[in-house]
Protein backbone atom coordinates (compact mmCIF):
# COMPACT_ATOMS: atom_id res chain seq x y z
CA UNK A 1 0.00 0.00 0.00
CA UNK A 2 1.51 3.43 -0.91
CA UNK A 3 1.16 5.97 1.69
CA UNK A 4 -1.40 7.80 0.35
CA UNK A 5 -3.50 4.73 -0.20
CA UNK A 6 -2.87 4.28 3.29
CA UNK A 7 -3.87 8.02 4.39
CA UNK A 8 -7.44 7.47 2.90
CA UNK A 9 -7.73 4.32 4.10
CA UNK A 10 -7.56 5.48 7.47
CA UNK A 11 -10.35 8.01 6.52
CA UNK A 12 -13.69 6.89 7.65
CA UNK A 13 -16.10 7.01 4.83
CA UNK A 14 -19.43 6.98 5.17
CA UNK A 15 -22.33 5.04 3.23
CA UNK A 16 -21.55 7.52 0.62
CA UNK A 17 -18.25 7.03 0.20
CA UNK A 18 -18.24 10.79 1.28
CA UNK A 19 -16.69 12.32 4.36
CA UNK A 20 -17.52 16.14 5.52
CA UNK A 21 -15.19 18.41 5.23
CA UNK A 22 -14.90 22.13 6.64
CA UNK A 23 -12.65 24.91 4.86
CA UNK A 24 -11.00 26.96 7.29
CA UNK A 25 -9.43 30.56 6.15
CA UNK A 26 -5.78 30.02 7.14
CA UNK A 27 -5.30 33.61 7.91
CA UNK A 28 -8.24 34.85 9.49
CA UNK A 29 -9.27 31.86 11.19
CA UNK A 30 -13.12 32.28 9.53
CA UNK A 31 -14.89 29.21 8.89
CA UNK A 32 -15.39 29.30 5.62
CA UNK A 33 -17.98 26.10 4.39
CA UNK A 34 -18.69 22.44 4.48
CA UNK A 35 -18.65 20.10 1.81
CA UNK A 36 -18.17 16.88 0.96
CA UNK A 37 -15.06 14.27 -0.17
CA UNK A 38 -15.26 11.10 -2.09
CA UNK A 39 -11.69 9.44 -2.34
CA UNK A 40 -11.02 10.64 -5.48
CA UNK A 41 -11.51 14.77 -4.45
CA UNK A 42 -9.65 13.98 -1.68
CA UNK A 43 -6.39 12.44 -3.91
CA UNK A 44 -6.71 15.38 -5.93
CA UNK A 45 -6.95 17.57 -3.52
CA UNK A 46 -3.67 16.09 -2.07
CA UNK A 47 -2.07 16.20 -5.28
CA UNK A 48 -2.64 19.53 -7.03
CA UNK A 49 -2.78 21.61 -3.78
CA UNK A 50 -6.25 22.92 -4.03
CA UNK A 51 -9.48 22.00 -2.79
CA UNK A 52 -11.65 19.59 -4.96
CA UNK A 53 -14.70 18.55 -3.48
CA UNK A 54 -17.26 15.84 -5.07
CA UNK A 55 -20.67 17.79 -5.64
CA UNK A 56 -23.50 15.84 -4.25
CA UNK A 57 -26.44 18.03 -5.74
CA UNK A 58 -24.07 17.11 -8.98
CA UNK A 59 -22.73 14.05 -8.38
CA UNK A 60 -19.70 14.66 -9.66
CA UNK A 61 -15.88 16.11 -8.52
CA UNK A 62 -15.93 19.98 -8.18
CA UNK A 63 -12.93 21.72 -8.20
CA UNK A 64 -13.80 24.55 -5.57
CA UNK A 65 -13.82 27.89 -8.21
CA UNK A 66 -13.88 26.18 -11.63
CA UNK A 67 -16.05 28.14 -12.86
CA UNK A 68 -15.68 31.81 -10.22
CA UNK A 69 -12.25 31.49 -10.10
CA UNK A 70 -12.94 31.36 -5.91
CA UNK A 71 -10.10 28.63 -5.67
CA UNK A 72 -8.78 27.24 -2.22
CA UNK A 73 -4.95 26.39 -1.84
CA UNK A 74 -4.93 23.80 1.12
CA UNK A 75 -1.97 24.83 3.36
CA UNK A 76 -3.09 22.07 6.08
CA UNK A 77 -5.29 19.37 5.87
CA UNK A 78 -6.32 17.75 9.33
CA UNK A 79 -8.34 14.69 10.66
CA UNK A 80 -10.14 14.43 13.73
CA UNK A 81 -10.13 12.17 16.64
CA UNK A 82 -12.57 9.56 14.69
CA UNK A 83 -11.38 9.95 11.30
CA UNK A 84 -14.92 11.30 9.89
CA UNK A 85 -14.27 14.64 9.25
CA UNK A 86 -11.71 16.42 7.42
CA UNK A 87 -10.59 20.42 8.19
CA UNK A 88 -8.74 21.87 5.54
CA UNK A 89 -6.95 25.34 6.04
CA UNK A 90 -6.68 27.00 2.98
CA UNK A 91 -6.00 30.60 1.10
CA UNK A 92 -9.55 31.56 -0.28
CA UNK A 93 -8.82 33.90 -3.52
CA UNK A 94 -11.85 36.22 -3.04
CA UNK A 95 -15.01 34.34 -1.57
CA UNK A 96 -15.80 31.12 -0.36
CA UNK A 97 -19.78 31.48 -1.28
CA UNK A 98 -21.58 31.36 -4.57
CA UNK A 99 -23.50 34.57 -3.18
CA UNK A 100 -20.54 36.96 -2.99
CA UNK A 101 -19.96 36.64 0.80
CA UNK A 102 -16.29 35.21 2.28
CA UNK A 103 -18.30 32.51 3.92
CA UNK A 104 -21.44 30.38 3.69
CA UNK A 105 -22.51 31.08 7.11
CA UNK A 106 -23.85 34.36 6.98
CA UNK A 107 -27.33 33.57 8.42
CA UNK A 108 -27.14 34.24 11.87
CA UNK A 109 -29.63 33.25 14.30
CA UNK A 110 -31.16 36.75 16.36
CA UNK A 111 -34.15 37.53 17.49
CA UNK A 112 -35.80 33.96 16.30
CA UNK A 113 -35.03 33.80 12.89
CA UNK A 114 -32.34 33.40 10.66
CA UNK A 115 -30.76 36.90 9.36
CA UNK A 116 -28.52 37.90 7.35
CA UNK A 117 -24.71 38.44 8.91
CA UNK A 118 -22.30 38.91 6.42
CA UNK A 119 -21.59 41.78 3.23
CA UNK A 120 -21.58 40.48 -0.25
CA UNK A 121 -18.03 41.38 -1.66
CA UNK A 122 -19.07 39.69 -5.03
CA UNK A 123 -21.79 40.36 -7.30
CA UNK A 124 -23.01 36.51 -7.71
CA UNK A 125 -23.80 37.80 -11.05
CA UNK A 126 -20.17 38.48 -11.91
CA UNK A 127 -18.55 35.36 -10.30
CA UNK A 128 -20.52 32.95 -13.26
CA UNK A 129 -20.61 35.06 -15.52
CA UNK A 130 -18.31 32.99 -18.15
CA UNK B 1 -46.03 28.11 13.47
CA UNK B 2 -43.86 30.15 16.58
CA UNK B 3 -40.30 31.11 15.53
CA UNK B 4 -38.47 27.98 17.19
CA UNK B 5 -40.34 26.21 14.56
CA UNK B 6 -39.91 28.61 11.82
CA UNK B 7 -36.07 28.50 12.46
CA UNK B 8 -36.09 24.95 12.71
CA UNK B 9 -37.89 24.44 9.40
CA UNK B 10 -35.47 26.51 7.16
CA UNK B 11 -32.87 23.78 8.38
CA UNK B 12 -32.43 21.15 5.39
CA UNK B 13 -32.24 18.01 7.93
CA UNK B 14 -30.71 14.91 5.89
CA UNK B 15 -32.51 11.74 5.16
CA UNK B 16 -31.33 10.62 9.03
CA UNK B 17 -33.08 14.05 10.46
CA UNK B 18 -29.58 15.53 11.27
CA UNK B 19 -27.15 18.19 9.88
CA UNK B 20 -23.20 18.32 10.56
CA UNK B 21 -22.44 21.14 12.94
CA UNK B 22 -19.08 22.96 13.28
CA UNK B 23 -18.01 23.58 17.16
CA UNK B 24 -15.43 26.79 16.84
CA UNK B 25 -13.84 28.43 19.88
CA UNK B 26 -15.04 31.73 19.84
CA UNK B 27 -11.68 33.37 21.24
CA UNK B 28 -9.12 31.44 19.70
CA UNK B 29 -10.84 30.66 16.39
CA UNK B 30 -10.05 26.94 16.32
CA UNK B 31 -11.71 24.60 14.81
CA UNK B 32 -13.28 22.34 17.79
CA UNK B 33 -15.27 19.35 16.62
CA UNK B 34 -18.07 18.13 14.02
CA UNK B 35 -20.44 16.83 15.36
CA UNK B 36 -24.66 16.30 14.53
CA UNK B 37 -27.48 17.49 15.60
CA UNK B 38 -31.11 16.50 15.33
CA UNK B 39 -34.12 18.65 15.73
CA UNK B 40 -34.34 17.79 19.41
CA UNK B 41 -30.99 18.69 20.18
CA UNK B 42 -31.05 21.94 18.10
CA UNK B 43 -33.81 22.67 20.47
CA UNK B 44 -32.24 22.04 23.53
CA UNK B 45 -29.05 23.93 22.43
CA UNK B 46 -31.29 27.03 21.75
CA UNK B 47 -33.22 26.72 24.84
CA UNK B 48 -30.50 25.53 27.25
CA UNK B 49 -27.26 27.52 25.49
CA UNK B 50 -25.10 24.57 25.39
CA UNK B 51 -24.42 22.35 22.80
CA UNK B 52 -26.45 19.33 23.10
CA UNK B 53 -25.42 17.16 20.45
CA UNK B 54 -27.04 13.73 18.58
CA UNK B 55 -24.42 10.85 19.23
CA UNK B 56 -24.80 8.34 16.02
CA UNK B 57 -23.06 5.98 17.59
CA UNK B 58 -25.08 5.60 20.97
CA UNK B 59 -28.23 6.63 19.32
CA UNK B 60 -29.32 9.34 21.76
CA UNK B 61 -28.99 12.71 22.58
CA UNK B 62 -25.60 13.56 23.74
CA UNK B 63 -24.89 17.05 26.18
CA UNK B 64 -21.49 18.37 25.53
CA UNK B 65 -19.75 17.44 28.49
CA UNK B 66 -22.25 15.91 30.15
CA UNK B 67 -20.19 13.58 31.81
CA UNK B 68 -16.31 15.07 31.36
CA UNK B 69 -17.66 18.77 32.21
CA UNK B 70 -15.82 20.15 29.13
CA UNK B 71 -18.93 21.84 28.28
CA UNK B 72 -19.84 24.67 25.43
CA UNK B 73 -21.45 27.92 25.89
CA UNK B 74 -23.12 28.53 22.66
CA UNK B 75 -22.31 32.49 21.70
CA UNK B 76 -23.27 32.31 18.04
CA UNK B 77 -25.04 30.33 16.00
CA UNK B 78 -24.96 30.06 11.96
CA UNK B 79 -26.37 28.38 8.81
CA UNK B 80 -24.96 28.49 5.71
CA UNK B 81 -26.13 29.14 2.00
CA UNK B 82 -28.04 26.41 1.42
CA UNK B 83 -29.51 25.07 4.90
CA UNK B 84 -27.71 21.67 5.33
CA UNK B 85 -24.85 22.31 7.68
CA UNK B 86 -24.77 25.02 11.00
CA UNK B 87 -21.78 26.76 12.92
CA UNK B 88 -21.59 27.33 16.73
CA UNK B 89 -19.16 29.61 17.78
CA UNK B 90 -18.70 28.63 21.66
CA UNK B 91 -16.83 29.26 24.89
CA UNK B 92 -15.10 25.66 25.17
CA UNK B 93 -14.63 24.86 29.17
CA UNK B 94 -11.02 23.11 29.43
CA UNK B 95 -11.02 20.72 26.00
CA UNK B 96 -13.33 19.53 23.54
CA UNK B 97 -11.91 15.95 22.48
CA UNK B 98 -12.52 13.13 24.69
CA UNK B 99 -8.32 12.57 23.86
CA UNK B 100 -7.64 15.43 26.15
CA UNK B 101 -6.90 17.60 23.66
CA UNK B 102 -8.66 21.17 22.78
CA UNK B 103 -9.24 20.08 19.48
CA UNK B 104 -10.73 16.47 17.85
CA UNK B 105 -8.98 17.74 14.35
CA UNK B 106 -5.34 16.76 15.92
CA UNK B 107 -4.43 14.49 13.27
CA UNK B 108 -2.35 16.47 11.07
CA UNK B 109 -1.60 15.08 7.53
CA UNK B 110 2.58 15.42 7.12
CA UNK B 111 5.14 13.59 4.93
CA UNK B 112 2.70 11.04 3.89
CA UNK B 113 1.21 10.01 7.20
CA UNK B 114 -1.48 11.71 9.48
CA UNK B 115 0.65 12.66 12.67
CA UNK B 116 -0.95 13.57 16.38
CA UNK B 117 -0.45 17.32 16.05
CA UNK B 118 -1.44 18.75 19.73
CA UNK B 119 -0.63 18.52 22.71
CA UNK B 120 -2.89 15.88 25.53
CA UNK B 121 -3.82 18.69 28.13
CA UNK B 122 -5.68 16.98 30.50
CA UNK B 123 -5.35 13.15 30.62
CA UNK B 124 -8.19 11.58 29.06
CA UNK B 125 -8.63 9.00 32.51
CA UNK B 126 -9.37 12.34 34.37
CA UNK B 127 -12.26 13.19 32.06
CA UNK B 128 -14.20 9.77 32.40
CA UNK B 129 -13.74 8.98 35.95
CA UNK B 130 -16.64 9.04 38.05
Amino acid sequence: MTDLEQVVAEIRWNRDGLVPTIAQDVVSGKVLMLAWMNRESFTQTLTRGVAVYWSRSRGRLWEKGETSGQRQRVVDVRLDCDGDALLLRVEQTGVACHTGRRSCFYRQLRDGSWSDAEAVLIDPTRLYSG
